[in-house]
């Protein structure tokens, strides 16, 4: 009989289909498991997987008494209290890497779609706007990419790929982190400094309570007017009222996001703005990432009943 | 007392202001010559600036009788007719590479923007499909760059930059053009055969009679279902009819589009088109590139008014 295994978060079916060929899944379809599942069916459930942003309160471990592995479903592991799964007991794995390329491209995508102006250009096509000779939104050339510098905010796997993406385009690059890594880029040994010498910043760090709201009015004031910010790490790392007063006021020229402060929303101060491009949450979003992030978590469950160590343990 | 330049094309002032300063710009505001000035006023003109897509009828240059120069702005030259102007001894310049980045930029752009669903992706955001929880456009996982084949059409300055960016987003490059170049990506002998590999094909090939249409119904299959094409080169290269049956048949999976078959017009066909995305052949325009093209535009008349071969000549 093969193993069980608690799926916390909501997934789409599609992605549970190779990993539910090798094990029984209880799909709780995002509800907490008491709500979907019997103490009895809970009691002998030994891994779940979750989504590694979704909270993951005591109250859920509390349910789930045999519990000795928690597989999440991506890079990201924030809404795991490693304190507390450390004192239960419980492996926690990841999928590190395994959406990165994925994320490092939305992350291009978002700032090259904010510089050129895209959906003003692609609004401009459809409507008519061109062939009609109206006037133009796009008359005042942008700023490209050539010789702009670029400050990338955390290199972990997510910001060495968006750092070497960036490097193609002709562009000066620079990091801050906490560490300095060997990476042919300059380190800046504060985000306030990478924001004063940057005019694109790329926003790739871990969410946590040191990074939160990192990324505030006066570190925006410092990217100047020409400004660009792409965030595609996590939503609380940036103040998103000081970043909309940013963007209405010219504090900075542009930004292309994919994460918010409280998702699934997007205030509407956010949305009436020109000057941003939005995605809902997409980053990891693509064939090949998911099927590496699959990887992963086989990997790990395969691993975890087989008696060793995660084959992706979140160090 | 400085030296009278034609304008032939329509630019806006502003990109004449540093050329305006060194000479004395006679500007037809895209006018024939004749419609704005005297045949007096133009019978001792020696140089004229066009834009190089701009066609430039025997006509004008029989109004010029003094013309020695016609320096394009931009790197393309498809509207001037090399033999006439040969035959008549008047020299062409250019801008080479000058707009190359600039123009890169934007087929990455496209390119990126049409993988990752952009427009509607920020449609959902905007729209508040996401914070409402309405069925996702983009449930379905696109496929992203990682391990693409993408085919670059053409090996020139933009070419070249368009391999350049794509290999640093980890896939595999290879490319077509009529001679073997001394670049890292796999050269296939024909457009059909690189089709045949690539499910990307980045339109980046020199305009002219050889290449006109070189991208037809049969190009587009060999793509297949999956792929995605894009042209930042000009639209007299793809069968646009045969690109939008393609499109609407899914025989390929989407389009990026800086140029068209007709501009400014693009057909309701096109536009109405969700797996598109499309600008109003905006490539060469960046701040940057302005820079670099006057440049070469100054380093060319200020070469042929001191008798000098030009600096950029056409070859």
């Amino acid at each position: 009989m093969p193993h069980q295994v608690l799926i916390h978060s909501r997934f789409p079916k599609a992605l549970m289909v190779r990993i539910g060929e090798r094990y029984d899944l209880l799909n709780g379809m995002g509800r907490p498991p008491r709500e979907s599942f019997t103490p009895e069916q809970l009691q002998s459930v030994r891994a779940m997987i979750t989504a590694g942003g979704q909270a993951l309160p005591p109250a859920v471990l509390d349910s789930l008494p045999a519990l000795g592995a928690i597989v999440c479903y991506g890079t990201g592991y924030d809404g795991i209290d490693l304190a507390e799964t450390r004192r239960r007991n419980i492996a926690v794995g990841h999928s590190p890497a395994a959406n990165a390329a994925s994320v490092a491209d939305l992350a291009m995508t978002l700032l090259l779609a904010a510089m050129r102006r895209l959906l003003a250009a692609d609004d401009y096509v459809r409507s008519g706007g061109w062939s009609g000779a109206k006037p133009s939104p796009l008359l005042r050339h942008p700023r490209g990419m050539t010789g702009r510098r670029i400050g990338v905010y955390g290199m972990g796997e997510i910001g060495r790929r968006i750092a070497a993406r960036c490097a193609a385009f002709e562009t000066e690059v620079a990091y801050h982190s906490r560490s300095r890594h060997d990476v042919p880029y300059a380190h800046h040994a504060s985000l306030a400094g990478l924001a004063e010498w940057a005019d694109v910043l790329m926003v790739a760090v871990r969410a946590g309570a040191e990074t939160e709201h990192a990324v505030d009015a006066d570190i925006l004031r410092r990217l100047g007017p020409e400004g660009v910010i792409v965030n595609i790490a996590r939503g609380s790392v940036i103040d998103q009222a000081a970043l909309v007063a940013a963007l209405e006021g010219g504090v900075i020229a542009g930004a292309g996001l994919d994460v918010y402060a409280h998702e699934p929303h997007a205030p509407d101060a956010l949305t009436r703005l020109p000057n941003v491009v939005l995605t809902p949450h997409i980053g990891g979003h693509t064939v090949e990432s998911h099927v590496a992030m699959q990887d992963c978590v086989l990997a790990n469950l395969d691993a975890f009943f087989a008696g060793r160590p995660l084959a992706y343990p979140v160090k």
